[in-house]
């Protein structure tokens, strides 16, 4: 089968990669409907994170089941399917508690690579989630969102605390960014600031239910969330970048006692102190998608969302080269790849 | 007056500092009943917090009021009074959602010092809370204790999500330490491990409602608890100690989706990805200790607690010294002064 490969940092590849077949019993095969490129992908891409060996990229995915293993009993070939980042048996206690990306036999997707033709899904009963009917080719996009962007926005919401008569700012007008604008409209937040120098990103997030913008950055635009909330800071923060300076920014905007969401990986050290006197609630790590993807299913199916409007660039997997270039360049904000 | 003055690392005085006299019109001036010596006294005592000048100190009081200003409405001389490390008008929005350490008009005690005979306490209406009666002298070493490291041990917990069924991880076997004991107990934690190597402490503990005693530390620490917990963690870690090994110890003690409450003044940088990936809740500072004292005094004075147990050595103002020294080299949990 087709699947991308990457061999260096900016050196992305479709190779043919052998046809995943069944390893454990409860795995399933599935057959890619379509795929795209994360956020997290440009990380090794840009040489921040090292890259060893030519590695399998991708870990979104939506499709058809194609076939099961004899221990595999909800899943069943034919069916449309989406699942996460990780796999996860969805049965113990922390899956049960909602946090299936800590599963205590969890699998990353990432070391498989969803960018290609066919996936082996591991523990298939507990990390795919079947459509009730087959989606309309409108739908596909958005359901492909749910496996990972919106999903992982949905988390920071719910981990930022948003709610009625809430103030949220969203730090990042990445997807992750703009979903979390989307699941905190749908959460009822009362006012949605995002900070957001790119205009079509503004635009996109006025859209999704963002009622403020914000251009300035670190302590300005910090100091901007301060002038719009009476001084005291937004009740719960997003953060969807994950560098240092994005988290003391999103920290900074929280008022005492408010929440901060934060999903993008972290990267680099945190100042204990500025923690400790912002006396906000930090809450993220790796979004368990995999507890939202019941209920996102059912609003992508009824059309109360349309999470799928994040992917401004569509491209046959052939040439995800050019969608990696266009994201890392940001005149993409995320590339869909058909197959 | 006399009155504790740091001149140095070390270097602790009894002088004759001006009586305090009223400032604001918001103001009480209270005569002290007992005061004491605060972990936090350690940091600038040790030099590991610079001392620029001679500076007084202290920031737990109990005490009769004095004198009050003319806007002062609720707080009455003759009365018993027990506040906290900051002033805080406990009337606009921040206050109100329990965060008075955060209070816009908050106004740090521990500039005044309240190891001393009398202090200026500012914001009085809102900062201090009159017992019913006059406490007996058996009750006042309770009282003191709630002025601070019983409310900053209550607030870890409650910031831990400490409650029935949980089982609790207590870092840190100091005053707040011991009394983020007693707080789970009377919370209904099911399990509450404490993590010390000082036989006296871990005594004071168990009487305080600890299940179990853990004397490893760091990594090793943190896996003999993941032995304790199935492997998982426990839901629960007050962390009160404030060090980045602490801070690590606490939260790799922690399962996914389970809460770290962190009062210790957190020193150094922490590393952004071990926060991100233990998928812990994160919530802490300077412990609104104002939101717990009308409760807290009402479980003293009934006896339903009995949190003075920690004072383990009783001094003269006059040897406040002493009461350092003794904390410094961990021959005292902690001091109280008698004046």
């Amino acid at each position: 089968m087709r699947g991308a490969v990457l061999y260096a940092p900016g050196d992305i590849r479709i190779d043919d990669r052998p046809d995943p077949r069944l390893v454990e019993p409860t795995d399933a095969i599935i057959r890619l409907s379509a795929t795209c490129i994360c956020g997290s992908d440009l990380w090794p891409y840009r040489g921040i994170e090292s890259v060893d060996e030519p590695s399998p990229m991708g870990h979104e995915y939506v499709g058809i089941v194609e076939e099961v293993g004899n221990a595999v009993t909800s899943i069943k070939p034919g069916q449309f399917v989406i699942g996460s980042f990780f796999a996860s048996d969805n049965t113990y206690e922390i899956c049960r508690a909602g946090y299936q990306t800590s599963c205590i036999h969890r699998e990353p997707i990432g070391a498989i690579g969803t960018q290609a033709e066919y996936a082996r899904i591991p523990l298939a009963d507990g990390t795919l989630v079947a459509t009730p009917e087959l989606p309309t080719d409108d739908q596909i996009p958005s359901m492909l969102a749910a496996s990972d962007v919106l999903g992982t926005g949905w988390f920071a919401a719910v981990a930022a605390e948003v709610g009625p008569g809430k103030t949220v700012v969203v730090v990042g007008d990445g997807a992750v960014g703009l979903l979390g604008v989307m699941a905190s409209a749908q959460l009822g937040a009362e006012r949605i600031i995002v900070m957001s120098r790119h205009e079509s990103r503004q635009k996109l997030a006025l859209d999704f239910g963002a009622t403020d913008i914000v251009e300035e950055r670190g302590h300005e635009g910090a100091a901007r969330i301060k002038d719009l909330t009476d001084g005291l800071g937004a009740h719960s923060i997003i953060e969807a970048v994950g560098t240092k300076d994005s988290m003391l920014q999103a920290i900074h905007s929280c008022r005492p006692g408010g929440h901060v969401g934060y999903v993008g990986v972290t990267h680099g050290d945190l100042p204990g102190d500025q923690l400790f006197f912002s006396h906000t609630h930090l809450h993220g790590g790796p979004a368990p998608v995999r507890r939202f993807l019941p209920e996102l299913i059912t609003s992508i199916s009824e059309g109360a969302i349309d999470p799928g409007r994040v992917f401004d660039l569509t491209l046959p997997l052939d040439e995800a080269a050019e969608g990696y270039r266009a994201m890392d360049e940001r005149r993409a904000i995320k590339t869909l790849l058909t197959l």
